[in-house]
């Protein structure tokens, strides 16, 4: 396989059976099966609105596939679908939030929303959460907040070792996402929002149910052997950081940020429960600070643009970082989203287990 | 090539004939060689000092020898000896300063110990640079900040493009460099520093002088091939971005933070005096809003040592970013700083030029 150029298809899951569903109509289904758990008709909406969200914008792997996985969580007692996040510390530019197991988005929407709140107020800011449950597709936050004028940064730790550190052997730490969005005028929001490992876990699923060989970057085996077989990952194999060492600094950014900075738990936490949790750091710094507003987002945009008119290599496309996520937006909104059948088949179940009938939706 | 493991000898420019010199006598010597070009004993001291410093932990392409390009740059009247930056705009957590043309490292000390100030005063803060010349290390100002209790972030933008972005050609940004320093126990400082390309310009200036080659996939030659051979960046080619399009996300931060918050220069403008300007970010947290510094640090120390008990991969070592630089500044202090004899050569005309006995320090 080719070096891939800069695409969500990175995350997304494409499998041989699939069916396509209107967001709109997982978006109902979805805040009902979360107002069936418990949830208030809001939170329901917001939650489901965030992975359908995330589903829209080609990041399948933090997409609707988690009405399951958050209602089995839920069900287990990780999830407390009622939960409401507390600031357990806080000075005019900064908050410490303790999720109390809310469910992440909660937590993780709680924090940016605090942020931007006290970067318009004191120009800069930093937030916090730990007892956080898995908060989904992290640029959505960064992005929510770039949308309001600010420059967002988020570094989330993952309490689920999936990834070796540079040099080393077995899983040492999550997937370590971070992601940073800045406000533009004309242009597409420009949103980074990745794994600090080569690729999340969810690409190794494509090609292994696809068949596929996976490039030898990506994955070690059991034995610290570079492999091409996806199924190596799941028999004691390991994720390696992106970029060589690079990569493996970022992923410890993130940790440090994330977790030990917010006292949430760390990858190699031998705790094992509950399932995923995510640290968050959030940053929020107001452009009227510096250039302003305006000559920031016109200045951006300039800078864009003559990225645009950049002479592509053979074969690819010089893309501005956001740009794919907004592209596969429009034609999902129109066309649907694509899910594998047994997602679907997944989501009616679940549904029905909660007494919807979910042929009304 | 293997793939490089952490080490500083990426910027490390080891020539055939070296020799040796003690870092007391560089200090002295470029100290008395700013002061022949009018800056004062303090600001003289200073400006070697960091380059000292650069030498000393192996990042060799920011170090001593900017004692002659920093004195040509004088002489063209680039940088101002005695340019006192001023601060432009601030509020009690950010600032914005304009550098005035002072040296670079002036602008961008003023730039962390503002922020330090700040975010131990209101917990977090942000400051920005611009009008500012090469600043040298960066993470020289981060690990400062570390050292004082505070975690650090800075992304500079290089106004002097040598990097394509992810999927296109041509040189289009700086080698655009981040760094994030966070305070430690009782480990050695946590520190990452490096650019957003796969290497600095200088590893490639390293293997053109010992006749090697170099990894395909550094650099692309001037029609955009990929090259073993040092000398296409030379010749009309560029460096690719570090870890395919996630590093590419990395160095448009770098740029839209350094350079479009701050009003700086961009890599794209046309402008090509004064050269290699930076633009400034600068971001500091302090941990006792959140964790507390105590138990920060502790955790951080925790979490290190679990990294240092990974098994490494066979001959590989696991390193904790920042380590590498400890290790070779150990050894130097020791032993001395190894320099390429012409670079060696080119300060000792440049010390007899102003005037000064070279044998005297």
């Amino acid at each position: 396989m080719s070096d891939p150029i800069l695409t969500p298809l990175y995350n997304q899951i494409i499998f041989m059976d699939m069916i396509t569903i209107q967001s709109d109509r997982l978006k109902k289904i979805g805040t009902e099966i979360f107002k069936a758990q418990g949830m208030s008709d809001e939170r329901a909406a917001f939650i489901a609105e965030t992975l359908v969200e995330a589903s829209l914008t080609g990041h399948d792997s933090h997409g609707v596939s988690y009405y399951v996985r958050y209602s089995e969580r839920i069900k287990d007692g990780f999830i407390d679908p009622e939960g409401e996040p507390a600031i357990a510390k806080e000075t005019p530019t900064t908050a410490l939030i303790d999720g109390r197991w809310a469910p992440g988005q909660i937590t993780a929407f709680r924090a940016i929303e605090t942020a931007v709140e006290k970067a318009k107020a004191h120009s800069v800011s930093a937030v916090g959460a730990y007892n956080c449950n898995h908060i989904g597709r992290v640029g959505y936050y960064t992005d929510w907040a770039a949308q309001r004028g600010v420059v967002a940064m988020m570094f989330v730790n993952v309490g689920h070792p999936a990834a070796t550190v540079h040099g080393g052997k077995g899983k040492v730490f999550g997937t370590n996402p971070l992601s940073v969005a800045v406000p533009t005028g004309e242009s597409k929001p420009f949103l980074v929002d990745y794994a600090t490992s080569v690729v999340a876990e969810g690409k190794v699923t494509v090609a292994r149910s696809k068949g596929e060989k996976i490039p030898t970057h990506w994955t070690r085996d059991k034995d610290g052997k570079a492999t091409d077989d996806p199924w190596a990952i799941k028999q004691g194999g390991w994720l390696l950081p992106f970029g060589s060492y690079k990569g493996y600094c970022l992923q410890l950014v993130s940790e440090l940020l994330g977790a030990v900075l917010t006292g949430s738990r760390t990858g190699p936490d031998p705790q094992k429960t509950p399932p995923s949790t995510n640290g968050v750091f959030a940053i929020a710094i107001n452009p009227e600070a510096f250039a302003g507003l305006d000559e920031f987002t016109r200045n951006a945009d300039e800078l864009f643009a003559h990225v645009k008119a950049v002479e592509p290599e053979p074969g690819a496309r010089v893309l501005i970082p956001g740009e794919p996520e907004w592209e596969t937006k429009e034609k999902r909104m129109e066309e649907g989203i694509p899910l594998p059948e047994e997602a679907w088949d997944g989501i009616v179940s679940l549904a029905r287990e909660l007494g919807l009938d979910p042929d009304r939706y």
